[in-house]
Order: structure tokens, then sequence, then C-alpha cells
């Protein structure tokens, strides 16, 4: 091969970041030699943790970077780079990128900060690298982040040493701290990546390329995301509902609040939006949301090591009555299952009890100095018993604890050193490890021993989680709960758009030429109708006797309201009159309304719909994201619950069914108080309807369907609003 | 003083728990020479950990334990002892209690397990324990516990060596492993206890036992409570009442879910109730509520080495975006405030800053090899600004990082040792400790480095929190911050009894003499009424003319109801008809009622009462509770969102703002939607006198208002009942 040409073997398929993480050689532009210098660590990084391609520094002075023969422009270089990291200041890296470039480079990932982050002057630059890179056909990662991590070629882009240990849990980040000043900190918890990415300012690969690429590595079995803001949510759902049904997604996202926005825009650039639009999307995803970086890793360590959990059923195994209960106690109130063993199962474990110990579920031994009941003796009948889908261990330990005790038995002890008083113990170490996988059964541990214990590094280095703490073992046991519903509902994908409607768009364009924004009731209802939702039956009046001629062939009751496009509040204004029975109420309401409205108005006259439930749905158009509908309790409750969910349109059935049951008064949707349980079916069409409806018709703003009342089990919208955009604000 | 005399100079108001905390003398009965088994590190804890009283081992056949002359009966020890430690097994306990009482022996901690946890037999055995010691006047902790610690005098009664470094944070555990299995971690991480305390089964001393002793401990400067359920929680609220305001008071609770409970009442055989109630329960005490061990022990270790929160304001200062924008994020989320700061303090703070970083607040530095900046040079600023009331830093470190990265660059700075490498860098601990303390400021550090890192073990050695992860950080300001909150709700009291009402009474004692358990919604509201309740304005009617009078009388409209102590739950059985506005619909609704019951009954014609909001009140009595008042949104929406608070009777005017506050729907009960703001007080006045109620008439065993409709502005009790008990269920 020719290395000096403009190498054309790439795959056609191949993701754009397989060059960033796996590259054959390495351009490192900006590396001297003094190790004071942050950039002489990530050079170090490079050359001292196994990476096994070719190095070339490349650097105005050197000949000789930390061993490394260096070049003083990369004309010069004896093969094309196939990827360039830059770690020199941002004023010196457009040119040299050009110059990269011109030497046949195709990937970089630009350390360096200094560009968009800062201001104006540097989102010039930004703009001009991603020029120079756009000529060339460079993809690139950053600038403003901290490397990349891949433990399958040993190659370690940040500036913190890594350990050499292959790692499955894949990570992505719009923090490079995360995957830099945690790297002791997660060795200490023998949590290890498989591969890692910071994302920086996410000029050109961004967060969603970085989910894509970890979605298709092989080494990576789940994923984490720490996210500030996503640019282009559409994409990211859509990469994420194909990685989601076969491999687990967690997210940190903590951009929602005004100093998390004020702080992560600082700090990426990135786009941060409201905290329930994130928390539909990832809903909608199959993500799983979490709220600490600790849960991330925690959980995410848990998900890329342990199998599926194949039911709801838990077993606890403790040495202690508190982590037991504490344990128990989380795994119940998130949906999982602590049964009470069979009295069969019951009895076998007891053997290995003392008298007054409890062999129920929790089966809590009490303290004693022997690890074999806690390690293979009860964990075997449990996990051959047939009566747990998945087991959780508190308390096994022991060179952690007896070195805790050995001051106090040193000279008891006589000349025994801490190994050989140790080694007086029992060791099964061995079975321990191999019990969970021969029956296929997710382990998680709990201890309050680090690596300094013998059975927790073991687990540890043999991926099985140890956490420290009965609670964080539970909510890891959880997080697989969890996912096993989550990859269900992401697999369906979105739903379909129907074909637009040539009369609601006639109705649309009317409205503008008309120059109106607000699109009174009964047009706004008619736009539903288009799209076959199921509006009250109603019709214009512009006299009382018409009022009274509509009103005699809908039946009475019914309702008769002011109709305008000035009108966006009507209640409690005189302009609604509900539960009219007869001609003399139809007639007294409609004076009442011209008289409150001031002057002659059209008035709608509607069938009375009764029901004692009500509920809304809406579309908003937040800045950065497509549409997305809103569903909620509706009438006076919106406001004061705030019991509302979220998600990205289109909707597919599961998602509109998801967003039915998100809500905490959920219960009142079923079967309930003498009601019938609610047309499901129906009202999730709304919802999918509403969002087709803003997808179709993008000079459509705002949507606001409230209240929906349920009539015996049926959703009727009895009010509606449509309010019109430029279609440029989104 | 003659020793062999039983010593009666026992201070009168000392605390029964002192001569167990702070004895004298201590007899360990049971301890042989053996290191292998168990009671023999709880002996070598006490000898070796520097207790410095007198140490009497008795043992039927050793003369020496451990060093220590031993007595083989407590007959001839050579003075009373204080305290005696009992660590055989559980059959020998009772007869040895008896010969230690002889000796004078009026405190013991019965270490021993086997009693009442391990059914009846062992039950029994519980009971002639506390027979002996009440005999003796022996005051015991235990049995089943795992000792107790108070780093003031030394003395540590738990198997596990203990750091000699004194403490500040009170710990009760009703789990012994969260103060004997968790010690090594807690040295980890920087915490020490004052004292801490196992209460095992609790037989004579108990939880709130030693809550109100470290209330009373000047060493301890915050209390944490491990609970799984609590033995008499009227006095356990009326101590921790009297702490709250001026100690801060934490508890995890995990007792409230099914196999939580089981797993619980196993191991304590304390009684566990319902979540909620010890929701209220805690509320109400002022103490605040954690849900995982780890943030019983952080946020306790916030509260015991931190000045107060003098306002809302956190700074939040960082060397990485990531964990400065989660932090703000939580501190939010939970009521805090991050401010921008002004520009002049931003002017001050970037010249110490690199130019692309922020100073806003979060103050961002990005990832550098000095500290000053982070330590000193910017918290000096901030904290003399005035413009923050606390202060957090995350990413404070040195030789935990120049450790890590040292690997890389050893070669490269020749033969120079870690230390000295370490010694190129800057170190300003010494100032930076004395800050904070010259601010009378809180600050809490995060780390990903343990103390491996200088600065990590200098802040922790000093009383400054230093935790692992920004959230965690966060969750210990907001601490601060919810206990500023609690103290003052806390400090006012419970509320006072009203004296019986006699026709109160009298209708009750006519209910049980017609063998009665059901008031009817008459009687109910009568009942009320004698507490000044607001009811609907109604009288009872027999026929449809008196009915007919009774509604000219209050004004239409007015609603009729069917009303007997066989019904409870009337809706939808055509026995209630609302809104009625003359008096053809009053007759009409008379006779409708007539068919639906089959049979003649009275009715209820009340004034007909409008508001479209609605909530609830109740009273139930909960196993091992007194009475709890419960409250809650009203109608349809009671089940469905099951949005309700509780709190024990009798309730102070604070508790009973409290729970309107509580609400998750509590916006509606502001001005709202054209209605006015609720009178809170006219509806906390309603949520006492429910609690009264119950306290003043043991033998009504529910109340139940729903709904309690908003007229306006003023609640009025529109359905109501009451149901008798025999007095005796709880």
């Amino acid at each position: 091969m020719d290395d000096n040409h403009i190498n054309n073997d790439e795959a056609v398929d191949e993701h754009p970041l397989e060059g960033i993480m796996n590259p054959r050689s390495i351009a490192i532009a900006g590396a001297g030699n003094n190790p004071m210098k942050m950039g002489a660590l990530q050079a170090l990084s490079i050359i001292k943790d196994g990476y096994r391609g070719k190095i070339y520094p490349v650097h105005p002075e050197e000949n000789v970077v930390f061993g490394c023969k260096a070049y003083y422009t990369p004309k010069i270089l004896p093969a094309r780079p196939e990827l360039v990291i830059f770690i020199l200041p941002a004023k010196h890296v457009v040119k040299l990128l050009e110059e990269f470039g011109e030497r046949g480079a195709r990937r970089a990932i630009v350390i360096s900060a200094g560009f968009r982050e800062t201001g104006p002057e540097g989102e010039e630059l930004e703009k001009q690298l991603l020029e120079v890179a756009s000529r060339y056909g460079i993809r690139l990662l950053g600038p403003n982040c901290l490397g990349v991590i891949n433990t399958e070629n040993s190659l370690n882009v940040t500036f913190v040493p890594l350990e050499d240990r292959v790692g499955v849990l894949g990570m992505a980040s719009q923090s490079g701290t995360y995957i830099t000043q945690t790297l002791p900190y997660l060795q200490k918890k023998g949590i290890h990546f498989s591969k890692a990415i910071s994302v920086g300012n996410e000029a050109d690969l961004d967060l969603t390329d970085a989910l894509e690429y970890l979605g298709k590595d092989r080494q990576t079995r789940a994923i984490a995301l720490y996210i500030e803001g996503i640019k282009n949510p559409d994409r990211f759902l859509e990469v994420a509902r194909r990685i989601t049904p076969h491999k687990p997604v967690l997210a940190q996202y903590v951009g929602g609040s005004a100093a998390g926005a004020r702080a992560g825009s600082s700090h990426t650039g990135a786009m941060a939006g409201p905290d329930h639009l994130y928390d539909g999307l990832f809903k909608q995803a199959g993500i799983l949301r979490v709220h600490s970086i600790e849960d991330l890793y925690h959980q995410g360590w848990v998900l890329a090591t342990q199998p599926p959990l194949k039911g709801k059923r838990v077993a606890i195994l403790t040495n202690s009555g508190g982590p037991g209960t504490a344990m128990a106690h989380i795994c119940n109130e998130g949906g999982l299952e602590v049964p009470r063993f069979s009295e069969k199962l019951q009895e076998k474990i007891k053997e290995h009890l003392p008298p007054y110990a409890s062999a129920g579920n929790p089966v809590d031994l009490t303290f004693h100095l022997e690890t074999k009941e806690l390690s293979t003796a009860i964990p075997k009948l449990i996990m051959e018993s047939g009566e747990a889908d998945g087991l959780m261990i508190h308390g096994l330990m022991k060179t952690g604890f007896l070195k805790t005790i050995y001051p106090h038995l040193a000279d008891l002890v006589g000349n025994e050193s801490e190994e050989k008083f140790a080694a007086r113990f029992n060791d099964d170490k061995e079975e321990a490890l191999k019990l969970p996988r021969e029956n296929k059964m997710p382990l998680i541990l709990s201890s309050f021993f680090g690596r300094e214990d013998d059975y927790t590094s073991a687990y540890q280095d043999n991926y099985y989680p140890v956490l420290d703490g009965p609670e964080k073992a539970a909510r890891g046991m959880l997080a697989l709960h969890q996912y096993n519903l989550a990859r269900k509902k992401a697999a369906l994908g979105p739903g379909e758009l129907p074909p637009q409607s040539a009369p609601a768009t006639k109705i649309i364009r009317e409205a503008l030429d008309s120059g109106n924004r607000v699109l009174d009731e009964y047009s706004s209802k008619r736009i539903l109708s288009c799209y076959g939702l199921p509006v009250s039956e109603e019709e214009l009046a512009y006299t009382a006797e018409e009022a009274i001629e509509i009103a005699g062939k809908l039946r009475y009751p019914v309702v008769l309201k002011g109709c305008s496009s000035e009108l966006t509040h009507k209640t409690g204004s005189g302009l609604v009159h509900i539960n009219l029975e007869n001609e003399a109420a139809v007639r007294s309401a409609f004076s009442e309304i011209t008289r409150a409205a001031g002057k002659d108005m059209a008035v709608l006259v509607s069938k009375m719909i009764k029901g004692e439930r009500e509920v809304m749905a809406g579309m908003i158009r937040y800045p950065g994201f497509g549409p997305s509908v809103v569903f909620g309790l509706g009438g006076i409750y919106t406001e004061a619950l705030k019991d509302s969910t979220f998600r990205l349109a289109p909707l597919s059935r599961t998602d509109a069914a998801d967003m039915i049951s998100d809500l905490r008064a959920s219960a009142m949707l079923e079967k309930f108080r003498g009601m019938p349980a609610v047309d499901k079916k129906s009202l999730g069409a709304i919802l999918q309807a509403v969002g087709n409806i803003a997808l179709l018709h993008p000079r459509i703003a705002e949507i606001d369907l409230n209240p929906v009342i349920i009539s015996g089990k049926d959703p009727v919208v009895v009010d509606a609003l449509i309010i019109l955009g430029n279609g440029k604000d989104h």
C-alpha cells in the first residue's frame, strides 16, 4: 500500500468515528517535551498506554517528543496519518488542519479550547475550522473536548493514565471530566469503559454520532450518556430507537434548570431544553434516565455486565438485617417482587443459618466470620430453586474485614502475618464466581469494603458489580427491570404520517391570508375533524333563531359559546353557557353572549358533552425541538398538578399508550368509581393525530385541546385552540 | 467512696443511657481468650481502643482474659461494675443478670441474640430478662444489639476496631451493621461518630431514648437515625420536637413495604407502619428524611460539621463544567439559588481564570494542574463578596491526581520521587482550611479522589465534608437548607386540646347504646359542629312536605340525601340529588330516595354548596400509632392521585398549615383561575379539629370528611362519616 497516497480503502458504510477510535496511525500536533504542560499528558497517554499504531508527533522545534521521532510540519510526515490530534492553542489549529488535510488526514480530534464556547471570535474560528474540514472531507471530534478512550486497542487520548483492562461500558459525554477525572475513581469501583468519547463543542461529530457508534460497537454492552443539551433531538431519537431494543442506553441530563442551563451552555454551547421534554424524549427512545453521575456509572455497569432479569422475582441474601430491609424496600417500590421463599427452600436454607436467622427472603445470616454461606452455599440453593430471577448479596467480605480487625488480634495470633491469618478462613471464590454464569442469573453485590477486600476485587474483576451500599445494589437491579420494560416499547419505532388533508390546509391558508394567527374554536375543531379527531357535534349560529334550530337538530342539552379568533380564554367572561335544556335557555344565552362580547359575534352551538373525567392534549414547539405532544389532566387540575407528559412527534402507538399511563392520575382512566375504562385506543389516536397535524402543517405553532371530556368511555374534544406561527421559529 | 456499696450518687436527672455510654467501670460477661469468637472481638475493642475505666472480665474458667484479671462470678468482683456487657449465649444471660444485679450493677448492654426475635421461647426469655432488670432497677440496651461507641471517652463496644478520632455525628440504629460493618467505610469518607448506639430489640431502652440522649449530648452536633419501626410514635414525636429546633436530626426509614416490613420485623421485632405515616411523623418532628444509608451519613456529616446556611444563595466553583452543571441543577430543584455574580465580582474572579472560562456562577476554571484558584484565591473572593451564603467546590486535588499521572511522567522527571514531584506544586491548604471558618460559611467539597489525595484528607480531617460526587455535595447543601425550614416549624410544638363537648359525647353514647358502629351523615356532622367545624346548613326531613319546608328556610338550591347509618357510599345509588331549584324538584327527589332505598328513610335537606375546588380530611388509627389526620384532594381525585399527607394528632397550627402546602396540587388552594385563595386558617382549623376529636373521643375509630368544598374562600364540610370502634384496637 502506498502510504503516501490518500487512502480510499475506507469501507463505504464505516462509521465516521471508527477512524477516530481505531486509527492505524496518529499524528499529535502540539505536544512538546515539557511534562508539566497538559498537552504532554495526552501525548504520554497515547504513547505509554499500549496503543500499537504509528505515532507522529508534529512540533515546530522538537526533533524527538517523548522518545518518538517528531516532524516540524505535516508535509514531511513519512505517511498519511489516519488521525490527527490537536492539543495546541486554538489560533494555530485551522492553519495546521489545512496542512494535515493536504497530507491526507481525514479524521481529527481537536482537544484545543478557545472556539465557540468563548464568544463571537471563537465562533468565527470554529466556522473556519469546519470549512477547512469540509473542504478536505475531514470528520472531527471537538473542539474543546478531552479526547477518547478505546480499551480494545489500548488507545487513550485523555490526560489521565488508563489501567490496561478491557471494559464493556461505552460512554459518550458532553463533559470531558466524566471520562478523565473519574478514571481512578472508576478503577476503584471496578468499572471499566469499552470506549469513551468526550464530544466537546460538537462542531462536527456530536453526541448522537457517538451514541450511534457505540450502538454498533460489539465490545460495548451498555451505553452511558452525560447530556447537557441535544442538538438534533429527532435524529437522536431515531438513532437511539435502533439501539435500545438490543443494547441498554442510560442518560443523565442536567440542562433543565436556570443555573444548570447557564453552566451547561457556557461549557458546551449546546442547547439546553426543559427537563420534561428530555424526560419524554428518553422514554420514547427507550433510554433509562438517571439523576447522578454515580447512578450513570453504577447502573450502566450493571446493565453492561449482567444478563437480563427474566422475571420480577428478586432474592436478597445478607449478613445484616438493615441492608436487607433497605434492598427489599427499594425493589418493592420499583415494581420488583421479593417473594417469600417456599417452605421447602426455606428448610434447605435454614440448614446453613443460625437458629435465630431469617430464611424467608430477605435471607439474613446475621454476622459471622465465615463467608461460605453467603458466597456459595445459599446462593447455589437460591439459584437452583427456580424461585428467583435475580440475586443480591450484601456483606460478603474476607480480607477487608480481617485487615480491619487484625490490629486488635495481632499479638494474640503470635507472629502470624495478616495474610496467614486470613488463610485460616475458607476461600471459595472460584466456585462463587462460576455460580451466576452457570445459572445465567444477574448478581449484584453490596459491600462497604472496597478493593482492599479479596471478595470485592474478585467479583469486580470478573464483571460482577460490587456497589458501596444496599440501596445502590437495589437500584441496579431496578435498572435491569426498567430496561426490560423499555426495550419492549422502543422496539416498535415511530408511527407513520397520514396524508395531508386538503380542507385543513385550506382553513390554515385562509386564516393566514386574512392575517389571523389565532384560529377560532370552530375552525380549530374543523381541522381536527379533518384528521379524524372526535370533536363535539356543533354548528355556527349568527342569530338566536339559527341557534335554536341547530340545538333542535343536535338535541338538548346544548352549549353556546361565543366564537371568534379574538377569544382565547372564554370561561368566566359570560361567553360560555352550558347545559342549556330548552329554546328559552338558548335564546337567553345567545343574547347574553352578544351583550358580553359588546358586539355581534358568531355563536357556536354544540351538543353538551357530560363526563366527570377531563384530560387535555396539546402540541408545542420548543426551540431546538420538533413538535412535542403534551398530555395531562384537564380542567382546573392541569395547572395545579402539573401532571403532564411529553413526547416528540410523530408518536408511535406505544408512545401514545405510554403517555396515558405516565399520568400520576392514570388510575382515573381505568375502570374507576363506577365509570368504565377509557377507550385508550381512541385517546391514544388523539395524541398521535395532534403530533401528526403539527408535522403535516409546519405553520401550526401551537395546539391546545382542553378539555377533552371522557364521555362514558369515549374521549371527545370539547374545546380547542390552534395558533399559527411563521413556520420558521422552529 | 465505698465501691462495694450500691452507688446512689447518680444525678436524679441523669439520662439512663449516660451510665451505658460513660461508665466508670465495665464488666464483660462471656469473653474468653479465643480470638476467633465474635465475643472476643467486642472485649478486645473495649480493652484496646482507649477506654480508661476499670474492666472486669467475668468468665467461669479463665483467670485472665486478654491481659485483664478475670473473675468466675460477679460475686467476687472487687467493686460494683457500673455497666455490664453480656456477650454470652442467651440462655445464660438472665441468671447472670440477677447476679450482677445483686452485685450492684444498674446498667447493661445485652449483645446476645436469641430473644424475642426468634419466636415465643425467646419472647419468654426476654420477659424474664426485663423482670430481673426491673427488680434491680437495671436499665438495659438490647438484647440482640451490637453495642455502642463513644469517641469522647474512647469506649468501643462493637466488634470493629475504631480509629481514635473524636467525631460529631450521633447515630442511633435499629440495625447494628450501620455502626459496625460501616466503620472502615466511614473512616475512608472522613466521617466520625460522636456516639453511636445499636438499640437491638429495644426491650427496655429504645430508639427514642437514644435520640433523647444524643439530643442532650454536647459532643453530638447532628443525629442520624436508622429506623425500621418506632414503638411509641407519640413519645418519639415529643422527644424529637424538643431536639430539632437546636440540633438537626435525620432519619432513614425502610419499614414501609411488604418485603421491607418482613425483613425489618424479623430483625428488630419492632412495628413497621406504612411509609406515608412515617413521612408525616418526620415532617411534624422537624426531622429530615433520607432514602439511603449513604445519604444518612453524608447529609448527617454535613449538618454536624457545617454552620447554618444564612440564606438561599449558593456559589459553585469547579474545574469542570459537568459537575458544576449537575450541582446547580440539584440546588435549583431543591429551592436554593445559584445567582449570577455581579459584574464587579466576575471581573475580580476573571483575573484568576483562563480567557475561555466562565465566571458567572457556576465558576468553571476548566482543568489545570495548579490548585490555588480553586482552594483559596476564588473562594476568598466569593466568601468576602457577600453574594453567596454557601460554597461548593468540585475538583480540588493534588497528590491524588499527581500519583495518578506519575507513572507516565516518572522517567521524564528523572530520579524525582512522587513526593518531590508533588512538591513542585503549590500548597495552600493551611489558608484554604481557615477561610470558611473565618467567614462562617458552609463549605462542601466534591471530589472523585479519596483520602489518597492530600486536599481530600486535609479537608476531611478538619471537619469539612468531601463527598464523592457533585450531586452528593449538592444534596448536602440542600440538607442545610431543609434544616433551616424544618427547625422553624418544629419549634412551635403541638397544639392544645379543647374541652370535650358533652353533646358530642351524648351522640356517640347513644349510637353505641343502639348498637350502631356507623354514624349517619347527620349525626356525624352534628359532632363536627360541636367542635366548630363548618358544615353545610341542613335538617332532617321525614316527609316530602317537611323537606320542602326546610328547603324554603335554607333557600334554594338545595341537596337531598338519604340519611341512614346503613349507608356509607351514597353516590350513584339514586340517594343523592343535588342542585334542586324548586319545590317540584324537592318533591320528586324525595320520592326518588324513598324508591331507591326501598323503604322509608330520613332525608337530609342541605343547602347546596358550590365550588370548583374539593379537598378531603380524615382520621385513621393505624396499629401502633395514635390517631393520624389525613388531608388530600377531594372528589374523584382522592383515589386517583393519592395526593395526600398525614400527621399525628394533636396538630399544631404549623402542622396543619404544612399539610395544606404538602399537597402536590397546593397551587389550587391559592388564588387560582379567578378563584380567591382558600382561607387556610379555617381549613387548618378543620384539620386540627379532626385530630382533636379523635383524641377526645377514643371510641371514634375513623373520620372521613369528603368532600370539603371550597365555597368562595371558605371550606365547608359537605359529606361526613364517623365510624366507631371498641376503643381498644389502638
